[in-house]
Order: C-alpha cells, then structure tokens, then sequence
C-alpha cells in the first residue's frame, strides 16, 4: 500500500487542525484537501500560524472530491445530518465529532437532544485503541471519544474490567483546558475573563458521562461513575482525578496487575508512580503535543484508591487517538506519525 | 481603646507578609516589631516589593519587646517549641501554623508526628469566625486555620450542620496555588518546571483532612470526608470541589437554608448561583486579594449535591481570616482592614 | 465639604469598572449611577464579579441625572459627539477616553481622523497630577492620559525637563497587556489564541505617541521620541523600557537630581535601584492593582541610560491618576481612596 | 555513511536536554551516552519527564568513550578548562556554551573575565547555518551562538549586509524567557515570584552584545548596536524588537530584497507580514518547540524600520541550530530532526 490520501472536513477547528498537523507530518498520508466554509480561500496558515508556509489552501465542503479516509471534524450534531454524502465520498470515515460516539439512543437524547440519524447508532466503532484494538482493524467507520471520556476511561476501564473494585461509586474530577471549547471566540474566553480562572464547566451533567458509562464493563448505570468537570486557564491538557476504592484484602499489586493486563502493550500509556523527584504525578504539562496518557495512583489504608491521569486534549484526546486508530486500521504501526514526545521545560 | 500595638515573628515569610500587609492598612492597629532571622536589619521591602518605602526593618526574633498582641507566622512544629517565651510577651497570641490547631492529640500524632507541647492542645481556639464567633471574642490564644481546610469547612460545614445530607462521605477535590507550598525556592518550584504544571500535591493524606474532620458536626471519623489535593500553577487561590448527597427527598431550598442559618450575618460569604453570564461559579481569580469565600453549588436528580468555594489561600485561608478573628476579640468591625474587593479583569 | 456625587458612563468596561472600584471604596465618593446600554437593569456584579452583592444595577445613558462629578469611560470618540448633554449635567467632567487629551488639531487629526468637536481641543487639562498639579486643582474638565503615555511620559519627563539628556532620540519599547485591548472579545483575544503568546501590537504609529510629545518639555517634533508598543499575555501591567543618552560628562547622581526635582513631593512614585535581592527592577506584577509608577535606571558606559517604568494600565494608567487628580481638584488628600499597596507574591 | 553515535556532556541541564530529545529523535543519530554528575545512574526520565520511559541513564563524565560526536553543554567556563580531554574523545566537537564563540580576546574580557584557553578562541566555526553554512560544512569544532543573540543576528544581519540601513546604530529590546537561566532553582526563580512578572533582565552590558557585533558585518564597534534584555514569565521563547533606520530613499522593497538575498535557501526561516487576520507579526508561542525563527518588519514614513523576530530559545536558539549545523557537516539533510512544527494553538 502506498500513499493514503486523506481529507478533513472542518479543518480550521482546532480538532480538525490538529489531525491536520499530524496527517502532514505522517510519512504514509497524503492530504488532499481540508475545508472551511469560512476561510475557504484562505492558505492554512492564516489560521493555523504553526503551518505557515504549508502550500494547501481550505476550500469550500461542496467541493470535496472523493479520498481514501475522510475526517470529520465539525460541531456536533453536522456530521450526522450530511453523513450519505459522506459515505458516498470515502470508504473509510473517521468522525471526531460525538455523533456516533454513542450506541443507546435513550442515553443520547438524555444529554444531546434528538439524534437526525438515530439509525447509524451502534453501528460505528468507538476509536479507543487501548480498549478495541480488534474491533478498530475492521472497521470502516471509526467513532473519535470525547476528550474527557478519554482520560476517565484510559484511567479507570482496567480497574473496573480487572474486577479490583468495591462496588461503589467512582468519583470523578476533571480539569479541562480553554482548548476544549473550541476555536469560537465569546465573552466567556475573553482573555482578560479568562486567563487566571479556574471554573466549574460543568459541575454535573457533562455529556461525556454517557459514553464513559456505555464503554465500562457492566451496564451504564448511573450510578457507577460521578462526574464533575472543571476548567483551569491552561490552554491544552487534561488532568483527571478519581476516587474509587479497593475490594477489601486486595493490594496495589492488585492495581498494577490489572494495568498491566489491560495495557501490556499499549505504546503510548505509561504508568507514572516514583517516591523522588519532582515529577511524581501525571502532569498534563508533561504530554503537551504527545499521545501520551501518564496514569498514576495512590492507595489509602481506608482502602480508597485515588487515580489520576493526564493528556493532551486535543492530541490523545481527539485527533491522536483517531490517528492511532487509522494506523491500526489501515495496518500501518500503530505510533507512525506520532513520535513526539513533548517538552521539557 | 486606641491603637493596637502587634509585632509578627516571622513576618518574610508568606503568611506573616500578608498579615503584615492588612495590618499596615488596618487603622486601629500599629505594627511594633517584624522578626526575620534571614533579613534582620532589611527594610520590610527588600523581601515584600509591594511594601517598598515602607520604613520598616527586620529584627532578630531575640529583639522582640511586649506587645498587645504576637502573631507567629513561623514553619510548623516552630512555635510550640518555644511558646512559652511568646505568651510572656504578649496577653494576645494568634498563630498561623498548625501547632494549636488540633484537639485530638492521636490525629495529630498520625498526621504530623510526636507533638512538643501536647499539653497546649485543645486549648487554643479555632480561628474560623464563621464557626466560632463567640468562642472567638473570649479567646486570648488563636490557632489560625489550614488554608484547604477553610476552604472545605465554609462550603460543607452547613450541609452537615443542618442536616441536609445522606450519610455517605464526601468526595473532596482541592485545587491550590504555588504559594501554599511557601516562600522557600526549591527544585520543584523552579519556574520553568512549575510554570504550565498541574500537579497531584497530596492524593491522599493531606493533614489539612484532620482539622476537617475535627470541625464538622459529629465525630472525626475517617469515612466521613475523603480529600485530595491537586495545584495548578496560579500564584494565589483554592478551589475547593465537593461530592456529596441530599437525603432523600430533599431540595435545594434546604441547601440555601442551611447555608443561610450558618452564614445569614457572615459578612465575607458570599452564595454565588446565577444561570447566565460568564461568572456563574465560584473563581479563585474573583476573590484573589480579598477575604471573601465564594460559595456555589449544583443539584443532580441523582441526588448529587456538588458543592465548590473559591477562596485566596492567603488572605481568607490564612491572614485574612486571623484578621477577622482578631477584630472580633478586640471589639472591632468585624470586616475592619479586610475591605479590599479584588480586581476585574 | 460632605460627600461629593459621582455618576460613571459606561462603567461596564474595564476603565469604567476600574474607576468605579476605587470611587466605592473612597470615603468622600458617592456613587449615584453607573450606566450601560447593553447591561441596563443587571446587578453591578453580573460585570464586574468582584462587586458581587454592591447594591447598584446599571441604568441606561438616557436617565442620567444631575451629579456633581461626571466620569466619562466610553470608546474613543464618543464622548465628544454628546459633550454638550453631559456638560449641562455636572458642574465636573473627567473624560477617560483619549477624545479631550490633545492640544493639536493637526496631530489628533494624523492619529485619529476627524474631531467632532475641534473647538474643545486645548480647552481640557491633561490630568497627570505628577506634572500638572496645580493646573488640575483648578479645573472643571479633566482628561485622563492614554495607559501607556503615562509610564513614558513619568519614566521620560524628568530627565526632558532636567536637561540631562543629549539631543537624540529616545527609543522606546513598551510592553502592554491584554486588558488594554478593552472589555469586547474578538477572534485576537481568544484564550487559546492569546495567551502564552508575546504580539507586536503597534510597532510603529501608536496613538499614544502624540500625547507624549505633546507632553515633553518643548517642541513635539517627530524624531523626540519612537515608540514601539507589543503586548505580552499578563492581564494588567506595562512596561516600559526607554532608551537615551546622557549629556557628555553627566552622571548617575544628575539622574536622581533630575527626578527628584519633579517628584519630590509626588506620594506614587518610587525610584527602585537596588544592587540586590531578586527586586531589583520596576515589575508590572509589583504594582498590579495600585497607583504606584515604580522607576528605574542603569547608566552605560557608552553614555547610553536605559531607564524603566511599571505601572497598573488600569489604575495609574487610566482610573487611578483620573481619581488622584480629581482629590487634588476636590481638596482631598491626594491619596484618599488609592491605598492599596498590592500583593506579594 | 550509517549511523553516527553522539554523546551529551551536561545533559541534565536544559541545553543538553533539549540537544538529547532532538538526537533521539534523529533517524541517523545514535545516543551513547548522556553524562550528569548530579543524576549519575537515574534514567533520563527523572531528570527529562518527557524522556520517560526511554532506556538511558545518566553516567559519570569520567566514564565518557570515544563518539563520533561530542556535545558539550555545561555552564560557561567548564568545557574550556577540560577541553584536550574532550578532544582525545571525539573527532567532532559542538560546544554549546560561550567558551568558544568569540573571536576576540579583549572583547571576551570584558564581558566574561578570563579565559582558560585563549589560544583556541578564534578557532571554532559559529555555528549559525544561516550565516556561515560553507564554513560550517568544513568544521571540526562548532560553537553554539547565544540564544538572544541568534534572534538579533537572524533579524538584523541581512540589513546590515545589504547595505539599506543608515549609519545610526541599532535600539534592540529583547525579550527572553525564563528557561533562559538554566535548570537550577534559585530565589528569583521560585515559582510564587517569578510567575505573573516582567523584569529586566540586563538593561546593558549583557553578554551576548559581543558577539552579536563580532557576527554583524564590519567592525565590532560599541556604538552600533545598543541591546536592553528583559524577562518576562513564558518558559520558552525569544522576541526582539530592533528600531533601526533605513537609507534614505531606500523602501521596504529593499527590505525584502536584503532578506531573499541571505535567506533564500533557509529552510528554517519565515518572513511573517501579513495585513489582516491575528497572527501578522513573529510570535515566539507560535515557534515553540521549533527551530523556525519568524522575522517580521513595519516601516515608519519617518525611515524607522522596526525588525521583529521571534524564536524558541532552547531550539533554534540552543539546541536545534547545533544540529542543524550538525546535518550539514555529516552531510544530512539540514532540516532532519527538526521537522515539529508546533503547536496551536
């Protein structure tokens, strides 16, 4: 097989951005086109600084030829409405969107409303390669995860599947960055408003709830996992931190065990747990522009177990993984086009 | 009753800075003597640039002389070492650490180690006027609060007080700031790594989860509260996120009327809850400077109360608080000095 | 004299908030109405968090009545199209926008296009209390000086006025921040966009240019001064850096000679020059909130004296000398209702 | 030619860390050894957190082999001292500190004190590509440049060789970061005070001037360039702005044509000048990680040219100009390794 050629829908996002300057920089994907109805026109550059000088301009969505994969990255709830045309134009879709990220109906409508394609649920493979390595290799419609649902579930999935877990409830606090909501300008990211802050986003009834529920083992109970998301002013990153606790008798080995079970060979997770130094802790700071997910715990003689885990929002937790998931699926190695490995300082 | 005569042993410090700093524009109070071993002979802006031309030195501890009232603003464990020295000069003792904090002397011993004055314990009061306001006014020895600590009692100490809550635990999230680790440089404040960092401080173990424990309603047992404490890279500020449950049946007007039985003539509490605008939830940023704690909240039809303050760790969580507790047992307005409202933006 | 009223125009921006901050913390103020067209009917603090639970709501421009004081802090060119209204309304005028500060018609035209009303030009006072303190005291119109012409004019003017400097250029690089770019969000002040980043603002042809050289001892001719303008991402603060040259054979002590002549008697500023310590420089950060202009200097070898400022864009740069010259025109004590001296750290 | 094995003398700190990250990520470099005294035996990702998980562990200088190429990258003054031993190591020497940047003794002198070796000054290649690349190709011995003066250098020499400046000297403002001052903690570097400020960094007499005015066409002499350097708190990045004037006569078509003329094969070189959107000037966040240096100018009817560039420090400052210069005397391609183009936002 030789060059895959790729185009991106919505690609003045930042999501959509972000699969871009990965897809450039991947040694077996072409791009072909991307588009914004905005900046239709307009070189990638003027909008993307960090791309100056790349010879590629947006075009308009009506103009879209066919391609071998086909990236969506619109606002929720466009994908779905023009999805046959999208179909018609590629074998394989990749949508970063939360339109096929969910496969009960009912859970869909709870916190997004009515779906316009409520048929395509369930049909669409969700793009978590640590979780459906196989499932990711046949499918022709990959599903990117929420951002948030990525950190919650790299961090807990091997400890709910591992059985180490009393049965109660987790609780989760995540502290998102200004990136996640998106490239639109309003009062609320006003950088003086912003810059300095440390708000509740949503303290409860964020919509990522949903997919972590669907996609730990056992059934979507509500209350299996307690969400509340914050968002500081860091500009990229995720930092989630969850309280769970232990059956009674088991051991932090217990906890390793089931880590390593589930990512034996996952490349891009790395447990972060050392008593010196000063960087003791997952620290989204440490995997900024990586695909990196650090995961770290901490166990109380209470039996409480304490979970954290940091990432990149916009790379491992939407664009990375989604590539992550075409390399596996076009069986490429499954890191090719995502080596960096970050900054210090 | 004229001018108020108070000296600071350990006033280049953090916390003895900032009660310095209120205390020089508090107008019934006279700053005598600031203590520095370090800086002795240094004029006070040397160390704290915002209080250049202030014509005031630092003094070796050893030149202490009578004063109405000490405040000791020193390391743990400094203090009750030599506590006795300091009640022989002054009729009034606020102290800033975690000496005289604790009544249990076992938790003290879990938590800090082997106490040198465990006679002391339990006979000092806590310094949280909004808890304590009578015992406050009679009180010649104040043990200043935890800064978390604070942040945790003011948003959960009227939940449990009246009642309003399941009897399952709380889940505490803490985010503090660089300063609460102090003014002492060492690797892992080094700018360029903590700058961007968002950092695990204490999973598990915090000491500040004694006081806690000890100043809610009822007994201090380890399963009523579980606390991790996480720091961003803001200089000032906590925020404080917590998960807890209504009792059945219960609605969010029990939750404001809890909240206003305890708080009705508190004059720094304000209950922030608005549905538009940009400022809907408590913001360390909002309250940066001030000794105000913001308080909010957000039911779920779970039954999910999820509780979050803001406060400015140094002034509200340390100085500013002491201040307020001093002014009620000096007869003075209550908000006297602590009148500054933060900056917007 | 009682309490003297004073009524705020567009106080839903930042200058306007910033003057309204400090006019309700001042004991001889009385604020009787603040407005807003697009926040008419909200609480103050539905804008201006940090004025959470102030009892005053914005009222439209249309109901403004009688006041004894009129502050106007509306965009540039505004206030001079309605000047004859708020004229017939209050006895006193400061205006915060740069509509009155020019003496030339010729250079406001270069700068700002057409005057509405050219025949009020010369007619207000510049109202830079360090060098016009006795022309402010008589005053009934008051213009307030663009934020960043302050920290050059009160870093430069000494050294113009003392006759210190050969006859070259001053090249000056100011550093301003993002809340000089006002209260509106637009795609440039976006979070993700702006922070972290360090932007050319106006290399050249800032507006600010003329009222320095309109300022300066002596003819305002072009090739006096140059300056460039960017802007770093801290929410307050500028900083300038200007860079001149001494008379042959003067020296370090003709500079302290040369500012103490103007500033000998000025309560907010400071000259820092330390040869120790980590404070050794004017710093923003130092003065954020506070009407303090900290000064600094270092003499070459080569003749060439780089000389530094810092101030507060919003309060020496815009509110806080609009109400320190307003308490000289009022009587008061020059100080009063600008006491807070900052934070640290 | 198949791989080259490289070892990183000092590469705990963050030149040398930068230098191995780069080197790791080089498909025809092979890391051999990195040495620390500090941290002998620790895996690099103690000291380097995005180094994590890669086998290689800190040694001993002493325990050094023969490589192919020698990076020295220890604090000024150190390589000199032991640099015959550094040379019975390696056939091929890159220096990364100013031991051996300048060519003049004097001028060493007096900026520095002393040198060890002054016999060898003069005898190493300046390792910058864009101005000495033939030179480079034939070197043995390459000196890495100062950080701040690579981004003077990149904005001003073509100016100067083409000949369109006015003899007046150059006003420069450099902007720097706080990476700049190395790995290790200190007062002034303490999180709580450096965090929020904007300080001068060397208002004169800093140490780069030399070797900028040794690099500039003609003779070094004092009064042609004058360099203010200050601070502000980014971890990464370089701006400088330079007020230079342009011959009379002489327009921006000049200018470009200066530019074209010395950087028309740069790869690493981006003149940024646009009219519209909001990234029209060089911004160092936009270059972070990267080895771009942005160059942008503005011309003033009065003749001032204001030239603006903008670099990442430790990459096109430090660490990535001495690879680069590495792939052109191996005869790689001059961009391997040095392919990230950064992030956004």
């Amino acid at each position: 097989m030789g060059q895959v050629s790729v185009s991106i829908v919505g690609a003045s996002g930042y999501a959509g951005g972000e699969f871009l300057r990965l897809a450039l920089g991947h040694p077996r994907l072409r791009v072909q086109q991307i588009t914004s109805r905005r900046f239709r026109g307009e070189p990638v550059g003027f909008v993307h600084p960090n791309l100056r000088g790349v010879p590629l301009k947006f075009v308009d969505p009506e103009e879209l030829k066919p391609v071998d994969v086909l990236v969506l990255a619109m606002p929720h709830g466009v994908a779905a409405r023009e999805i046959d045309r999208y179909q018609s134009l590629a074998p394989l879709l990749v949508d970063l969107s939360s339109d096929f990220r969910l496969k009960d109906l009912e859970l869909y409508r709870k916190y997004y409303g009515e779906h316009p394609r409520p048929d395509l649920l369930g049909r669409w493979v969700y793009a978590l390669p640590e979780l459906y390595k196989e499932e990711i290799r046949k499918a022709d419609w990959l599903a990117g995860c929420g951002c948030n649902a990525t950190a919650v579930l790299l961090g807990l999935y091997p400890l709910f599947h591992g059985g180490v877990l009393a049965p109660r409830p987790a609780f989760v606090t995540v502290i998102a960055s200004t990136s996640a909501a998106g490239a639109e300008a309003n009062p609320a990211s006003h950088h003086p408003e912003r810059a300095g802050s440390l708000r509740a986003y949503k303290p409860t009834g964020h919509r990522h709830t949903v997919e972590i529920l669907e996609n730990l083992p056992g059934a979507p109970r509500d209350d299996r996992l307690y969400l509340s998301v914050v968002a500081d002013d860091h500009i990229r990153g995720i930092f989630m931190l969850a309280q769970v606790f232990l059956q009674d008798g088991w051991s932090e080995r217990d906890v390793w065990s089931a880590y390593r079970q589930v990512y034996h060979d996952a490349p891009f997770i790395r447990i972060v747990k050392t008593r010196k130094g000063i960087h003791r802790y997952p620290d989204p700071k440490i995997v900024e522009g990586t695909n990196f997910c650090d995961i770290g715990f901490e166990l109380e003689d209470t039996g409480r177990l304490v979970v954290m885990t940091a990432i990149d929002n916009l790379v491992k937790g939407t664009a990375g993984h989604a590539l992550q998931a075409l390399n596996l699926r076009l069986g490429f190695e499954e890191t090719l086009g995502l080596e960096f490995v970050g900054l210090h300082p």
